[in-house]
Formats: structure tokens, C-alpha cells, sequence
């Protein structure tokens, strides 16, 4: 965790710190005064121990203002709903997979499904906390069979060994969709490994809407996509725990986790299933597997009531977003290869939309060598506002001045 | 013109020109002694003019340099065999229309298309060229009709109107394919018309593979894509007329040119046409209607004997460049969002290739402003080159004097 963490010297630290707490008091409208305060407050903390504590209330603005500033995802309309959960005191890696699972059984809430992030304990100066290992809370296992065959997600072999590794024993028959359980990691650097129950992680058996064709592939895939390989930084402080969930885009898992060709690879198998003539040039049967295979998606959560969003609908609400956060004299962070979906894309609005990644903080990162590296505060609102407080002040002034004169 | 060139001060023109002309001495193996005595000869040239000439052979060269490096083009894997025209000479606009027909003619070849590149005259010193304005050769008309309805191709609205004011009579009544004249500037700035005999433009009429479905829409497109509205940069020195033609990618037409909103927006037509339900939620028929249009014209190119290639191919092709490329020691640049086909596009093994524009002269640029802006001239070659040669002698003499030794 140490080498994933971004590397802040004393002073950049105190300057995303005042950054953010102006940014909060500013957009919450709180007060010059109340800023001033907490702002001598954290500056002195930062002195004396090299970090500070987030109030509730900082904690969860800084949550959602990260989630609305993350330039790679596309469904940020929404960014004020996400319901926070400050588990800073929780230390115990067994409280913490239990706080887990209600985070789990609590965002697929039957189907509608709801934005959480759930925030453990932040790195305090040289400690750190226990955190989650996998990328996801939900993973399907990935083995090599004895001639070389992948089963299951490629992606989660290495994953998979670990957790064999520690004790966990694969079904007698590995299987496509095996759940593999949590890895934790405690503060002194063990491995932990939690089950999921079945209750906890629903799953929606993919069909097609014309009939039967796809359902000899057994395809399936869970409902919630819960990401706990982020690290969540707020104001200078880094938060190695901090797993939270939205619900999915259609395209994410039909023309990317059950198509690409080191995950499930499955467009060939699929175009065979609708009868598809896979040796036909140009290729264009890949095409229309993929089609199909986002077609059976979005029915089959729909079909078992669990909120999904599609391409089409997921790229109007960002259109709405992006102008949303303009009126509000913001222009958002984007990055144009994460938006634009790999499905139908020139006919998404976001195809079109030029996009620039500001690479702001408060942001989630995978790791401060790669897309941690060059997330700065951004000044330029603060500018902005201090330029609109002294424009008031000289309008004021000249309306005084003009009155004085009548 | 003058407003959309690259502006160099004449050390860059001067650096430009030398790294230029030791770049085709180097990847031509004409020796040392050569290219010292053609880097003195432009030297002296820029010296007197501020301008110098390329010989036949760099003009080859740098044509085809600039066709490899131009990043946002995906079918560069044959940039070797593309045909280049010196007609240099040719400063009457009669004359150079003349040539232009040629181009088009021999570039379809009867549908076999031959990538050919027409160089007219350069930028020398204040002078500028005359120059083709019309940004492709073979354009559609626009219209806006009495009731304000777009008819043919929006983007040519304005082109339209300037050729109409030039004496262009339009159909009696507007079609959505009226193919419009080439538009010229004289080197005075006066604005030219040159009708396009119909010989000279094939079209394609764009029929479904499955049936007459689509037969009632009329759709066509023309057989050979000719850019004439960019400016090809060859070591300091700026042809502002020089189109250049490859063949058709079918995305280009089916998921662009007739597909998007602000082109000729036919989704909904195709998808009805088609019968499809174009009131469905999730608006999926988009998608359908997108793979069916790829299908039909993919289908008519074919029927007609005329030169396309799919993205899947194309994508495949471009990753056969990328390692050529970067066996000979060039990574390449591209631009991911140009690179990347805007159907099945995570299905295509360039969507998942990192890419970087290291924007290299010699290229083909539209504005100085835009994308011209940062061209420069890459050295890292020659300083590799030169670190090789340095290698080479220090192991001669490490063998000499191990041989001496025993």
C-alpha cells in the first residue's frame, strides 16, 4: 500500500488541506469566520503531527466532491445522493468485513439499487490501516486447468491463487462464475480472507429477450459492482479504505467484461448461439454479438428489477452533468477514452464533446505513480471567487458614490 | 491561407529543414558525405531566400514520412507505396482542376483504389500558391429549404452558398446527394469553380445484403475520399496544396458521415426502414441501425468492385504498423480517439493499444492555430543514431585491442 500512495512533502499537504477546507466552506456557504478557524485549526494539527482529522460533515462533502471531480467515470449526475458512511473507527479486519457485507446487502437494497461509499481509517502519518486487497468486493475466480485452459475471469487468476493460497478451497468442479471471497489486509501486513454469503451478493443469470438461444452459455453476473481498489484522497489526506458502488452500465459488462478478449472472450460462442456464421469476412458477426449481448443484459436485470443504466441513457445523463457543473462555473474533468461507451459511440452525445481532465482533488486513484501522479488542488474557482467578492465590493462602492453624488 | 499556416521563425525553419534533410539521407543510406553536402546547399538557400527546394526524391520522401506520421490516421501500414505527383510547375488554376480530374480518375481505377498524393507549389517567401478550398474534393450539397428543413449534407451549407454565389446553379429541385464543384483560390485570392464531370466522381448506391429494405431511402456515397483542405509541412516548408486520397473505411460513411446528427442524421430512417421499433426504451434500434448501415455499405463497395476496408480489418492492420514501426525504432504516434473505430470499438485490438501523438514533422496539418500547433521535428532518432555510431566504433576498438592484446 506504502508505494501506492502518492508522495506529499509537508507543504503540499497543508496546501491541498486549505485548498479543501476553503473549497468546503465556500460551497457550503458557511463563512468567512468559520473557514479562518478551521483553517488555523488544521494548519496547526498539521504542524504539530503531519496530519488531521475530517470532520463528519468535511468527510462527506470531500466523498462526493471527489466521486463529482473523477474524470474516468460517466455517471456522475448524481453525485450529491452518495450516502457516506464514516467507519473511521472501525479497526478490526472482522468488524470490517461485516460492515462490508451490510455495505453489499444495503446497496442492492432488492434491486434498487443505491450510491454508497463506506470510508475506514485513513493513513495517520506512518501507520497503515487495514484495507481491502481486491479491486472489487465481488470477483470471479480465474484457474488454469491442467492443459493450459483458462476458466473463469483471466483477470482474477493472480487473485485467485492468493486467495487459494490462504486456505480458500475452489468449488470440486471449477466453474465460469465461482465468487471468490474478500481479501483483507490488516495494519501489520497480514492476509485475511472473508466469504461471501450467497444472500449478500444476488447475481442476475443473463437471457435473451427473443428466446432461449443464450441460455445453454450459463452466463451470469452479479448486480452491485462494488470498487475497493481506490485510494480516496481528501485535502491532503489519503484514504486506503474507502469502497463505494453505483449501479451498472450495460456496456460494461456485455461489451467488456463477458467480450474482451482476456476476460471472457465469449463473442465468438455468442454469435454461434444466434446462429451467426463466425468464419463470415468482414467480421461484422462480432458486431452484432455484441449488440445482442448488451441487448440481453439490460433484460435480464430489468427482468429481475435491478437498476441498470444503458449506453444511450448513461451518456445523456453526463451531457446534463457536464452542463449542470458549467452553469455552476465548474467545467468538469473528463477523460474522452473512459466516457465515450464502446458501444454505438458516435451515436452517444459524449462522442462528441470535447473533454479535459483537470486532474483536481479531492479524486479517487488506483496509484500515485500512474493516475494518482499530477492530481493538484485547483485554485482557479478560489481565484475566481475572491475576483467576484471584489467585483461586489467596487460595484457597491460606485453605486454608494453615485448616490452620494444625487 | 496565410492565417492557417504554421508560423516559424527561420531558426525553426532552418532546424526543420536540417533535421529533415538528415533524416532522409539517414533512412535512404545516401551517406554521410551527401547529406553534409545537401545540409550546406539548403543552409545557404534559407540563408538568401528564406525558402529552398526539395529535390523530386525529398519530396517523395517527406510526402510519405508525412502520411506515417500523421496520428490521427489509422490505415498507414502501406504508406510506402503511396504514388507521389511533383506538379510543382503548375501555378494556372485551368491546368491544376485538369490534374485534380486526373487524381480522381486514376486514384478509383476502376475501383482498385491507388493512394496517390497531387504536390502543387509551396509556400515561397510572401507568395501563396494557388490552392484547392473545398476541404475534399467530391462534396455533397447542403441546403436550407423556405421552411428552414436541412436537405443533403449540413456540413456543406456554407461551402454551398459560397460556390452557388460564384454562378453555381444548384438542381432545380435539391437532392440529398447534388455532388458540388471543387472550389479554387487563385494566387491572387480569387475564387474558382470547377464542375466535376460525373465520370470522373463514381458513386455507390448503398444497398442492404438482405433485401430491398433500404432501397427507398436512395442512399449513396462517392467511391474516393480526397482530402485537399490540409497542409502537408516537409522540413520547414508548407505545401498548401497537396489532397491525397487512401480508400474508405466503412465507419467513415455508415457510422459517421450518414449517421450522426449533425451529418445526415439517418438512424431513425434506417431503423424504420428496417422495422424496427424506433419509440423502444433502451434505445438500442440505434445500435441496430448502425451495424445494418456498416453491413449495407460494406455490402455495395463490394458489389461495385470498389476498394473498402472494415474497421475490424483496418484495426488489425494498424496493429501490424504499430510493431513494424516500432522494429524499425519509430514508435508511432496516434491519437487514441481518432484511431479507434466508432463501431464495436473494445472489440477491436487497437482500443485496448496506449498511444501517444508525438508530433512529428513532416505531417499534414489544418491550422497552425489547431492541430499544427506543437509540430516539431523529433530528434531522438538522430541522437539515436549517432549513440549507435559511437557503439560501433568503441566496439571496433574494444575488438582491436583484444586482437592486439593476443
Amino acid at each position: 500500500m506504502r508505494r501506492r500512495l502518492r508522495r506529499l512533502g509537508p507543504l503540499e499537504r497543508r496546501e491541498e488541506a486549505v485548498a479543501f477546507v476553503r473549497r468546503f466552506h465556500r460551497e457550503n456557504e458557511l463563512g468567512a469566520k468559520a473557514c479562518r478557524r478551521r483553517e488555523a485549526e488544521v494548519r496547526r494539527a498539521l504542524r504539530r503531527d503531519g496530519w488531521y482529522e475530517h470532520t463528519p460533515e468535511e468527510l462527506a462533502f470531500g466523498a462526493r466532491v471527489a466521486w463529482r471531480d473523477h474524470a474516468r467515470c460517466i455517471g456522475r449526475l448524481h453525485w450529491k445522493s452518495l450516502e457516506v458512511r464514516d467507519l473511521r473507527a472501525i479497526e478490526d479486519p472482522d468488524e470490517m468485513a461485516a460492515f462490508l457485507l451490510d455495505h453489499l446487502a444495503d446497496a442492492h437494497g432488492g434491486g434498487r439499487i443505491r450510491s454508497i461509499i463506506s470510508i475506514f481509517a485513513p493513513v495517520r502519518g506512518a501507520e497503515t490501516p487495514c484495507y481491502v486487497e481486491s479491486e472489487q468486493l465481488l470477483r470471479y475466480a480465474g484457474y488454469i486447468d491442467a492443459e493450459g485452459r483458462t476458466i473463469g475471469d483471466p483477470l482474477n487468476i493472480e487473485l485467485t491463487r492468493t486467495i487459494a493460497a490462504l486456505g480458500w478451497e475452489p468449488p470440486e468442479v471449477p466453474g465460469m462464475f465461482d465468487m471468490l471471497p474478500v481479501l483483507l489486509r490488516d495494519r501489520a501486513g497480514r492476509r485475511l480472507v472473508y466469504e461471501i454469503p450467497a444472500t449478500a451478493r444476488p447475481e442476475v443469470r443473463i437471457s435473451h429477450p427473443d428466446g432461449p438461444a443464450l441460455d445453454a452459455l450459463g452466463l451470469r453476473w452479479y448486480a452491485v459492482p462494488v470498487v475497493s481498489g481506490m485510494i480516496l484522497t481528501i485535502g491532503g489526506i489519503d484514504y486506503p479504505c474507502a469502497p463505494f458502488n453505483g449501479y451498472y452500465m450495460s456496456t460494461e459488462i456485455a461489451s467488456r467484461d463477458l467480450a474482451d478478449e482476456n476476460r471472457y472472450d465469449l463473442l465468438e460462442p455468442v454469435a454461434r448461439a444466434l446462429g451467426e456464421d463466425t468464419g463470415a469476412e468482414p467480421p461484422l458477426w462480432k458486431d452484432r454479438a455484441l449488440l445482442e449481448l448488451n441487448r440481453a443484459v439490460l433484460h435480464s436485470f430489468s427482468r429481475d428489477g435491478v437498476t441498470m443504466i444503458d449506453h444511450h441513457m448513461a451518456s445523456a445523463q453526463f451531457m446534463e452533468f457536464n452542463q449542470r457543473e458549467r452553469a455552476a462555473g465548474r467545467p468538469p474533468s473528463a477523460q474522452w477514452s473512459w466516457i465515450v461507451p464502446p458501444q454505438a459511440s458516435s451515436a452517444c452525445p459524449v462522442f462528441h464533446l470535447p473533454m479535459t481532465d483537470h486532474r483536481m482533488v479531492p479524486n479517487f486513484y488506483r496509484s500515485g505513480a500512474d493516475d494518482g501522479a499530477h492530481l493538484r488542488p485547483n485554485h482557479y474557482e478560489e481565484h475566481r471567487h475572491r475576483y467576484r467578492q471584489r467585483l461586489d465590493r467596487w460595484k457597491r462602492e460606485i453605486r454608494d458614490w453615485n448616490r452620494a453624488k444625487t
